[in-house]
């Protein structure tokens, strides 16, 4: 089967591997996601990639004609390669012989719209890009409005975000902002912060978490800065029965989420 | 500062280095915990080391007295080593200076004794050994009586699991065992079967996760098995309201036993 690009040192082979670093993903504003499952989910989000690298020995059969169904698949550019250069720029274990060079997503607060009565996850300083990805998974199936990541230690465009979130990065809309202006924009449009804490002494199962609201999580060593902890209407404790002394921050995230959800769907 | 062993090709470094293996662990009934956290949450549970390896160098002032505090740390042989040593057994990016070798826990169904109406969470054929240590740590904070594993692709003594679970596995009993083997010990103790299922009509918070329980995940791609969606006394749906169509085990596993947590703390 005759390829694209042959050569594992082909120029174009060497740009996407630089786009593994923050810094080159910021210059050119553009990220990778690497994956059937994933770039399905950016391209049913609307999202055109710039290329898709495709290894046909890799790929199953039928999956290039489910991805030629997105209508923005047709506006990228499609560059088969073999598999000894897909192995070169994939950055999974067991490449599954899709990779793509996506716009980067806005993040900016000014491009947030959310609607009425919206649910927000806020994250605070959380370093890991694993933890911040399946925070995101865990929000879009719990129909958020929007994540707000505020001094994180990683960036929305980390393909290991991307690809902890199975894509969703691409279906949440997601924000990277300084706490003081997040809490700004949050109190002139009226949503309520509740903020996790070990030392708040109420359970969050008792809280009122209907209403427009922005659940606010800190990283797993500090937990939420005093910002976060002075600014909130409310503050939630989950009660911990065992020896363990903290939850995983997306663990939390999730239990948190979920309860809203109960909450709001409680037809009353 | 003079230590114990002072090259790393001692062949006690080298025993230790093949403790990563499973088939080297259940050979010798023994397994790695790495990290001054994980240790000290295995000495508070009563498990007395093997062996403490300790580098000096690389751990903080005062946690060598922390650790002394637990009855079963004197019972442990002391090995201090220089960081070169250190580095090669352990197996994290950032060591703290701290690896013990412990007897493996027990995990067979026969040895499991639950209190009077336990909650139980199964989790049917996980891979990933950082899946099955999140959901420990998670069972361990919801106060859960036993997590039970069927056919997993990984064993509870794996470091990564250990890892995952911040030392849970030696605050929470486990099992491995077969899924006929589990129904049947189930049963004869009238413990009701709750299955996640996304094939389910009922949301789980409309159902009663009161009482004798054991709540079954399944693993990602293949959801639980017919022998276990078959037994089951309810099928539970977490609703999703997102693009993704999937949640991560670990998560459907944290929200379904905080909503149990939930149910079962309402003065009621």
């Amino acid at each position: 089967m005759p390829h694209d690009i042959t050569s594992p040192t082909n120029p174009r082979i060497k740009a996407l591997v630089r786009l593994r670093r923050r810094r080159h993903r910021e210059e050119r504003a553009e990220t990778l996601v690497e994956g059937f499952e994933e770039l399905g989910l950016a391209l049913s989000a609307g999202v055109a990639p710039v290329a898709v690298y495709h290894c046909p020995e890799l790929a199953r059969p039928g999956e290039l004609d489910a991805l030629r169904g997105y209508p923005s698949f047709d506006l990228a550019e499609l560059v088969t390669v073999p598999p000894p250069v897909f192995e070169k720029v994939a950055y999974r274990q067991s490449p599954d012989g899709w990779l793509a060079v996506l716009p980067s997503v806005r993040t900016d607060l000014a491009a947030l719209r959310p609607g009425p009565d919206p649910l927000i996850l806020v994250c605070e300083g959380v370093e890991k890009p694993g933890n911040l990805g399946a925070m995101l998974r865990t929000a879009d199936a719990a129909g958020v409005a929007a994540v707000i990541a505020t001094d994180p230690g990683t960036d929305w465009a980390n393909p290991n975000v991307v690809r902890a979130s199975k894509g969703a990065v691409y279906t949440v809309p997601v924000v990277t902002a300084d706490t003081d202006e997040v809490l700004a924009w949050l109190a002139s449009r009226g949503i309520a912060v509740l903020a996790a804490t070990p030392e708040a002494s109420d359970p969050y199962t008792r809280l009122d978490l209907r209403g427009p609201l922005a659940i606010a999580v800190g990283a797993e060593k500090r937990g939420l800065s005093e910002a976060w902890l002075a600014a909130a209407d409310q503050r939630a404790l989950i009660p911990m029965h065992g020896r363990v002394d903290s939850l995983n921050v997306a663990t939390s995230a999730a239990i948190l989420l979920y309860e809203a959800v109960r909450q709001r769907s409680s037809a009353e």
